[in-house]
């Protein structure tokens, strides 16, 4: 964890407040949720998580009676200068062509919202600009990376009911694997992962690039924010941004992987409560995604070895929600249903 | 495990015989569904077990372009005469009612199937008549366990292309505990657990009655479609025809929870690899479940805490499968989409 007493730059000062001055959950409307619960026809407790993912609408929309009117799915797209050390499978472009591959339906996170209903939102992020290559230059300098954080935050104008975030960019797994070090400690080896499958070759690249970015920047992190603008990307600070913005404004979160689940990390390093208006989505496949949930205490709805990022995850997670939420609006009561309850 | 050279009882011969000369999956069609995947645009294998749950249909549906077009739910509904111990939170009339509410669409099975659109039936075995109170009498003669096995065959006549197997019966856990104990071995205590509710002396009740049923039948337990008789329950054999039926009839099948796990045991008992057109929806929050799945080697899917039956764990993976077929069938190809691939 970091110093939090250090002099931030004026640019994160805002942020730092957002993160500090946090809205609680609303446990009245928690109660409310569980009184109707427990006159549905089922056991108590029975439908166990499901009925957990119903009180996480309650508590973070404010209502006791929650709604999924607009579940909205945000991807954010960067693109990183470390992607020209080698460490991705895939060339740099390829988050440009999966970009139209989302907004024209042919990516998997577009086919999961067609089937299931949510909207889809891309939020591109100056493709064209990569970020400076951590290895050798800060990712992004101060007002770049305030200014996308805000941008982030700008993403929630719609008011989705529920924000699922997620991201594409070639070279974000290496990114975020930095991001986890410098915040929880550990060297490269620690964080790095085969991403969208490199070879063992790659995978060394990976854990270099991370140990001489962290070395190149040891001065300057000192506080998640500024870890974010050392060694950080586009896509996380505008997810960082949703995330915030979402607490704000009374809207459930469901991150998605390792790269998303990065991005919150910055903002559970500044305020460990800064996530309570989130659930994880799924276990990733990416080695050290499990590590970082394990650093912040947090575990994972779904554990389907996925490792795709894009939302996908968290959208596979959304359906649960939206499944638990039908389930708690229709079902019949023991009174309604006339069924006997519980005898001893 | 139990001796299979023993004299069958003439009435389970035939159900020996479909156990043992079972039909293989279909791996051409596995690999005409992988060679699909590797060309959607996504990295190789990033989508997990979504990937492995499409093989899993074209397997055992027989055919490269698996389908989705009739997936149906099965809940399969008995009483038991053990009920009349007090091993159960709820009373007995509670099987019919929720029978009804299954119909009515009250019920959470009926929700998840409307919200998703699956098929649902109800299979109601004899309600009126319960089976004999396992601690004093076999549940069921060997013609009534036969003629309810295949009856349960009977049930996949609409063809369905999906098959979901679950079930009510108040007092059914403490059946599916002893079923496993004498299948796998330990006593009542390993095999019990708190079912709809029960308090601890219910616990103690469940588990007196399993042990006390192992005693009385001990003659009898050498053969698994003898345990089914002498142990099980009228839910538990239709379940069981279901899963035979299924397999011969080229129809993949998710199994719900511990008592549909412990009839498809029995399956297992007889002939490991008779389950291999199964996946095993979820882990219940009932303790034995996780038990009996590693006894037999089997993986869950989900783990959502669930211990509701009537098929919604089953139901809920089925979501999963709909899923992921939508996907294989939907996405983009590399080259539709113009997405550059691997270079690595």
């Amino acid at each position: 964890m970091s110093d939090h007493s250090i002099a931030l730059p004026a640019p994160f000062e805002e942020f730092s407040e957002l993160l500090t001055l946090l809205p609680d959950g609303d446990e009245a409307a928690v109660q409310s949720v569980r009184t109707r619960d427990a006159s549905l026809t089922k056991p108590p407790g029975s439908l166990g998580k499901l009925e957990e993912l119903v009180e996480f609408l309650a508590r973070w929309q404010g209502t006791g009676t929650p709604t999924l009117a607009s579940p909205m799915v945000a991807i954010f797209a960067g693109n990183h200068g470390v992607a020209g050390q080698g460490v991705s499978a895939f060339p740099a472009e390829v988050t440009a062509q999966m970009v139209e591959n989302f907004t024209n339906g042919g990516a998997a996170i577009s086919q999961i919202c067609a089937l299931h209903e949510f909207n889809l939102r891309v939020f591109e992020l100056a493709l064209e600009l990569p970020t400076g290559d951590i290895t050798e230059q800060p990712a992004m300098d101060e007002q770049t990376c305030a200014a996308t954080i805000a941008y982030g935050m700008e993403a929630i104008a719609g008011s989705p009911d529920l924000l699922c975030i997620g991201e594409m960019g070639i070279g974000n797994t290496t990114i975020a694997a930095a991001v986890c070090a410098a915040l929880f400690g550990g060297v490269g080896a620690d964080w790095v992962g085969r991403g969208t499958g490199v070879d063992d070759a790659g995978l060394n690249k990976k854990a270099s690039a991370v140990d001489k970015a962290l070395r190149r920047h040891q001065g300057e992190l000192n506080h998640p924010l500024k870890i974010m603008a050392s060694l950080g990307g586009r896509e996380l600070a505008g997810m960082l941004g949703a995330i915030i913005a979402a607490r704000h404004r009374k809207i459930p979160v469901i991150i998605d992987g390792f790269v998303a689940t990065a991005a919150a990390a910055i903002a559970f390093a500044v305020n460990p409560r800064a996530l309570d208006h989130c659930i994880f989505a799924h276990m990733s496949a990416e080695n050290a995604h499990k590590r970082a949930l394990d650093v912040m205490g947090k575990t994972a709805l779904l554990d389907l070895g996925m490792r795709l990022g894009e939302g996908s995850g968290a959208a596979l997670a959304a359906v649960m929600v939206k499944t638990a939420l039908h389930l708690h609006q229709n079902m019949a009561t023991f009174e309604e249903a006339v069924v006997a309850g519980k005898t001893r």
